[in-house]
């Protein structure tokens, strides 16, 4: 196969997914190539290829001599190391641009919120019927780099194609994306050891030495279904007061475990303390835990 | 206004029609937009305009401040020299491309023969009908940078949109394009002695001064017609040995007015030497001109 389809290193959802469906539609116009990535595919990405049954593309480490098409990103940096001794032959894109080429190639950039939005748009174009498949692994990455529209990039397009693309893989979108994302942010597989301190970070505030671990999951009942371990772990640190923020970037806040007296998360976070307590608008560490607790731990 | 919609320095016919139909089509689609240009039309140009009964686009100097789309060309070489006060929203191009920006903008480029067939392709894309003088203007653009589908440059596009075109236009591309050339190529208003020196190289070949010089045109008629006077012009030079070539780039040939003797020219072009004798796939003065002569006069 002398045609590649391939996303930037480190493929999210949308790097896997419009890699795979470009492919599909090239494939259907006749035109033979290859899904392939430039590692292995993350949780998110894995739920939604098994949800729709389809296989994970092949992981390449070079492209030289190799007609390729790239997609999701168009920067040197982000591409796959030998691309100066590939064939470029066309980006598909929805980022900013940094691109050199010595001869005219095919290139498709729109500022919407996903490659695969783009992708969605082909289809339209080519008047290529999406099959469901396909429309599954599309709505997925729109609905994750968009963060289900949340996200300040979402465009109307980015709407309209998961509209529709719904509809084709028969998934309630709200629904579906929830699944994903907690399939995404899950903490399955770690100790409560490692979740506490997977960015973990210390301060000296009045004195007092004060640890804020931050974990962004969406799969927050099974931290808090396992409250009492953590507390236990919390609480046998030598921290004066520790605290771990468990993000939902959907809902927007952080449910806070914490080693410290309730008097002092209730002032900061402006809630009736409780473990597990959910402190709305609390997304940043930087901008609202550390300065949060710092005017109040003094 | 503040979309401004604009091709290259130095307009050619595409840079011309592509601004002028791509701003018909995103008015079409209810944006507002104005069509210039960097310069004055050409020839080529403004008989595809006047022959469509459309208004030279407003020349600009400025884009500070404005919103603006490039058509037929994306280095910043090429445009506004103010490019950088203004809000670069799309690039619609043909060329190979060297763009960085700091946001992600929309970006079409397709290597085929022209950017007005990706405007084509844009209309088509979106369902907008195309009247009769922007057909006439995208099918100029299209003759004009393909050459009448005699570069190298021509995809299978150009020539699809062109057969859609010529009948929208309602004109005959062959004869159309003849037109065109004749009028864009055209040496009205230019003296004898003008022509002659137009693009004139002088060479030292075996000890005699030769004098070379080209001129590319279609209106060949006009230059033959007045063939004595070119000749008395051409005798009195104080050049041993001088040729013009009228070089017809349609036909890929020559047709050669000169001072030498008639074997010279028999033999540095193989042809039956006579005045105005047509030397057929004689369209370089680098690698043809200048090497047959040198290679007979010695």
């Amino acid at each position: 196969m002398s045609l590649l389809v391939f996303g930037h290193k480190n493929p999210d959802t949308d790097s896997i997914c419009s890699a795979i469906s470009l492919t599909y539609l090239k494939n259907k116009l006749g035109i033979e190539a290859k899904a392939c990535a430039l590692g292995k595919p993350q949780k998110e990405a894995l739920f939604a290829l098994n949800y729709f049954g389809v296989d994970a593309p092949e992981i390449i480490d070079s492209a030289s001599g190799k007609d390729v098409i790239l997609v999701d990103h168009n920067e040197k940096i982000q591409t796959i190391d030998d691309i100066d001794s590939a064939n470029l032959l066309e980006i598909i894109d929805h980022h900013k641009v940094d691109i050199t080429t010595d001869v005219p190639i095919n290139i498709r950039v729109m500022p919407v919120g996903c490659t695969c939005t783009i992708v969605y748009t082909l289809f339209k174009e080519n008047n290529i019927e999406i099959p469901k498949h396909i429309a599954g692994l599309l709505l997925s990455a729109i609905l994750s780099d968009t963060l289900l529209f949340k996200s300040p990039t979402t465009t109307e397009l980015d709407k309209k194609a998961c509209e529709e693309l719904e509809k084709i893989a028969n998934v309630n979108k709200e629904e579906y994306a929830m699944e994903m994302f907690k399939a995404g942010t899950s903490l399955d597989g770690y100790s409560i050891e490692e979740i506490v301190n997977m960015d973990f970070k210390e301060f000296n505030m009045g004195g007092k030495n004060v640890g804020i671990g931050q974990v962004f999951t969406l799969d927050i009942d099974s931290i808090l279904s396992k409250k009492d371990e953590f507390l236990s772990f919390i609480n046998s640190t030598n921290h004066d007061i520790l605290v771990l923020a468990i993000t939902d970037i959907i809902k927007e806040g952080s449910y806070l475990l914490y080693k410290a007296d309730d008097s002092i998360i209730s002032s900061a976070f402006d809630v009736n303390a409780n473990q597990g307590v959910f402190a709305s608008g609390v997304v940043s560490r930087k901008k609202q835990l550390v300065p949060n607790l710092t005017e109040i731990i003094k």
